[in-house]
């Protein structure tokens, strides 16, 4: 049921993408940038930031500027984060990274570009008070700024090649990844006009999934099929990357997910029905194959 | 007089970025961000936009955030171009390159910080109407991606080392600088209410503006002083990059910013002393020297 979901959510999605960045002018940096836009995403934030707004009450459908917004960033985020300069990754799932492809000065105005239309597009989201609208697309540039996702990837980046303690991990993960997943679904609470209460049991509901996405996807670079993940299976232990796993071992790391998950099911006490796909969703976390 | 002017005007934008982007956690990002942002600067773009809601009728020190916001990209921009992917400069302003401090990855992400950081203080300015806000920090992202200065960018790594006709060259400069310039004088009129036939003779401004500063800096190119254009004199035609003096001779390129300065006053007709800085400031690109 979960699967047919995000099916249905990614095909609008998509649509939308489409029609908010079409092939334009100057013809080769358009190209790059949806290179890496329509490469086979899986959607989780705007899906997520959807889901909140359904959640709190609300109707995700009616924001997909938002949400478009937050892929586009999740994107430019990859393209930069697999430089030669950064990770250095010539696949991203199981396709050859933006910089392979396009080379590395192409690649970073990709990144550039599809960061900015990131903002055009949000602040063209159509329906909502302007100034929820400036509020929520604030708090994404918060998450994804040096505060959040550019400064846990700037840790990142030091910490390569040396292991880093507990604290300084879960620094990391929650700049680098849990930032955003936090601004996405907060972005579809607040867009919905969740009450104080749920947008503050949806904010700790965030921020148990985005823990529990990290130790998984720790644990899926060891466990996981190459095929599916479409990266090369142990390639954070290849770079000496710290991990959950690497920290607290894979049993320790399983025990730390189901935890994570527990705490989101138990925020989401107070909702009925309309937050099933989000207790799903956390659920799925767990037996995730990719 | 201009010049006693922009003194002040720099003083009051470096204390209000200073105050926009303090030094932070994590500190190697928020160091190499505030490096090149604190690295000597004009500020033309946040002066501009200042100077245009005084010409507009308002008070353009009530906009320091939109103002800001659009030095933190320009100042982004400056990064990546520096980049060995990109134009691979070492000096800019007469200091070290933020990738030749910091390193490449770091000045990556030092840019990305920086755009996202311009979004986020836009979005924080007080005192203005949200759906205002929304129309104005949305014409800077057009102006500022991959049909404005990203795209000009992209055309222009793909145009290095060879010659490009005049077309190509107006339309990567109008691109690469002027659509900045023009989203700077647009915005400081919008916040400051201007009314539509205003804010045409603005948009006219600014555009011929923009061209009257890309000819002149491709003047000093070859006739400026190191050390006050703080990089090698005829670096473009080292880099076998085309520019207004090499398709027009130095002569014809001096013709074109002399009538570019014209029309740019010409605009300013139907405005009395409160445009007197915005005639002096295109005024002075025909005598400018850094």
């Amino acid at each position: 049921m979960l699967k047919e979901y995000c099916r249905r959510q990614i095909e609008l999605i998509d649509r939308a993408l489409d029609g908010m960045l079409p092939q334009a002018y100057p013809p080769a940096i358009y190209e790059a940038m949806r290179y890496s836009l329509f490469a086979g995403g899986k959607r989780l934030r705007p899906i997520l930031l959807m889901a909140a707004a359904d959640a709190a009450g609300g109707d995700g459908r009616k924001y997909l500027h938002v949400a478009g917004g937050l892929e586009m960033i999740h994107t430019y985020s990859l393209i930069h984060d697999d430089l030669p300069a950064m990770d250095n990754d010539d696949y991203r799932r199981g396709k050859l990274t933006n910089h392979k492809v396009f080379g590395d000065g192409m690649a970073i105005l990709a990144g550039d570009g599809l960061l900015t239309a990131a903002f055009e597009t949000m602040l063209a989201q159509p329906g909502v008070d302007p100034a929820a609208l400036v509020t929520v697309v604030r708090e994404v540039a918060v998450a994804a700024g040096a505060a959040g996702m550019v400064g846990g990837q700037a840790v990142d980046l030091q910490a390569a090649g040396r292991e880093v303690d507990g604290e300084t991990l879960r620094y990391m993960h929650r700049a680098k990844t849990g930032a955003l997943f936090r601004a996405a679904i907060r972005s579809g609470a607040v867009l919905a006009g969740a009450p104080g209460d749920k947008l503050a049991a949806l904010t700790e509901y965030a921020e148990q999934f985005g823990l529990a996405f990290q130790i998984t996807d720790d644990i899926l670079d060891v466990t996981g099929d190459e095929a599916k993940i479409g990266k090369p299976v142990g390639s954070d232990e290849k770079n000496c990357k710290s991990t959950y796993v690497s920290l607290y071992s894979l049993a320790g790391a399983r025990d730390m997910a189901a935890a994570a998950v527990s705490a989101a099911l138990a925020s989401l006490e107070g909702f009925g029905s309309e937050a099933a796909v989000l207790r799903e969703f956390v659920n799925y976390l767990l037996t995730r194959d990719s």
